[in-house]
């Protein structure tokens, strides 16, 4: 895993981001954190533009509105005219008609090299339709050892009809292509009690992808260990008292201090 | 107060925020840090579904914004229709004509379970009109031991004109119905060196009436309790050289850490 | 540098900002780590409101998009008209069109008391056009002791060209008027690791120039060496595992902490 992170503090690549006014503060501080740069730009006359001189692009629909969205697929279209990596955060998809409506034109109008959501918005994406309890997956669509073979089927099998990678985080982390799929468990459950460690993830995962262009299937798994790898190295730093404000913190530090040493050490993953 | 504490952590409530860009990430902590769960949407078309699947609303209107505002009105009466708690903070009104208006507006046209907000702002929803310095009280306007009396009259008077629960924060604060009010004297004045204590104390308190249905002026007061501890136990652990980025950590890290014995332990207030 | 700080928290002014969704909760905090007071409002219904409430405006173009351009130039003209100080953040002038359009129409229409970018966005608003590289300067054109004398002649010219203060910051940072230098040597290159910097010092600065009537240039200045004086400080108080995240708390916080005499003590410039 070391070699896909040390190309990433190497290349130092810019990456556009569209997200969400929630977490997008803690997104451009991760990816400064692993050495990258961000800018963020949403709007239709201003994102294809910026999504120009970037290596690759962060579509997150988390505050969904009808403003941003045509930003979102002109800088998609252009990001695929000029060969970058693009890559959809399908949040809250299932939890409300236009984030699912979005997300699945999105899906046809841009091409996409990564698809990053929990279970069950990657569900909806699946099924056209779904049920999202807010951001969070459902506990009954879990990925656990118990299903992890029928998991591994959905994820390749949706990976295959959408073309792109599926990163499917949760205790345990899915990142297939249709045909291999990366099986990590890196990260704590406590890393759900802070706000936008999966929009980190993939303003995080972006900068892997686009410093890594020969492999984007590892890149993308190189990503998940190590936000996974911090979570744990943040974890063991917490002192009596702190909690989820200061454990964000810490994480993001943990993601500035990372080598490829640390991951490699922290990195628990099987491909399968 | 202990009960109402347990109540949100067992039931782990939903709670839809349009809010403003300033202080969204610390409410979506402090709400994640209560054993709550945010979610957070503005669009007119996206708002209305979103508040369906949730068990309040908290309408802010900070960075107020003719782009929101439509959903204002719309998942506020969807979540009215459902049943609902739905809170509003008036943030700066009296210090726009835009913000004045709408939050007279929304308070005609929703029913509101609870308005939070400074006494600057809940003046200015009582005489309609009003000067607001920024999001402060004016310093003449301070709830004080001196005034207290004819305070309570004014929020139990102002509760009983707009029908719902008042809470009025400020070095001492007012949670009162018609009949009732909570007097609280927690919290720290540094406390107001931090942007959006009273934001997050929004979102929290939302979560807190959802979870306590049957007693939503204890869960009010309960939630300005909670802040308030939070403030005081923050303060404790601030070392030499901490300001109020520090502080501002350390609250939410108080209230990831609060227990009912702990509320139990600094809640100071009596019910008047 | 002292007094100029001291006049901040003695008058506490209140500073409207109209800026970016990335970075604002920092900015706000940082205003009030000075002693002064936020209020963020960027629609053309309640900017000028706002604004006319205010002691200064601090008008920033990260993240620009359509619906707040008018409420800028609104805001702009109502402050101009009120004779409050107004501070231009060209973020990401140079790197796209609407951007670069935006922040010279702004110049032509409204009078700026200060511009404060790095260097590329500077040299944007010289050349009315450019390249940018996201939103940091371009290596090629840091401010170097070598072409420190270029540099120099470049600020005051733009300075005199725009009829107003030029503070462009980098390594060494440069805060001009037509006749008048002051070169700065506070600070870290670790900065540029933290999102919004940049935008901090914007909103410190309207701060200090709304304190400081009487020495615009002056308190310009001071706010640059308070900004990189908070940055020394804080990175003395990073311990083994800390990173980017805790870096920006203790920045919020050494401003927070900061009085004259500390000022006075780190304090690294001279006049040219």
């Amino acid at each position: 895993m070391r070699q896909y992170l040390e190309n990433v503090r190497e290349k130092s690549p810019l990456v556009h981001n569209i997200t969400n006014y929630v977490t997008v503060n803690d997104v451009a501080n991760v990816i400064l954190a692993i050495g990258a740069s961000p800018i963020m730009s949403d709007d239709e006359e201003d994102a294809p533009d910026i999504t120009a001189i970037c290596g690759g692009l962060n579509i997150n629909i988390g505050t969904l509105n009808k403003r941003t969205i045509p930003g979102m697929f002109l800088a998609g279209k252009r990001a695929n005219a000029l060969g970058h990596v693009v890559l959809l955060d399908p949040v809250g998809a299932g939890a409300s008609k236009l984030r699912t409506e979005t997300a699945n034109n999105l899906l046809r109008e841009v091409k996409f090299d990564v698809v990053r959501g929990n279970i069950s918005e990657v569900k909806t994406l699946y099924y056209g339709s779904g049920s999202t309890k807010g951001v969070d997956a459902d506990v009954a669509d879990k990925v656990t050892d118990e299903n992890l073979d029928s998991a591994l089927s959905f994820v390749k099998d949706l990976a295959n009809r959408l073309n792109t990678i599926v990163a499917v985080t949760g205790a345990i982390d899915l990142v297939a292509d249709k045909d291999k799929c990366y099986v990590i468990r890196n990260g704590r459950a406590e890393m759900g009690s802070i706000t936008g460690t999966g929009c980190q993830l993939s303003g995080l995962m972006t900068a892997f992808l686009v410093a890594n262009p020969e492999d984007k299937l590892g890149a993308a798994a190189a990503a998940v260990c190590t936000m996974g790898a911090a979570g744990e190295i943040a974890w063991e730093r917490m002192q009596p008292g702190d909690g989820n404000s200061t454990y964000r913190n810490r994480i993001i530090d943990a993601i500035y201090n990372m080598d490829g040493e640390t991951l490699e050490k922290y990195a628990k993953y099987e491909v399968r």
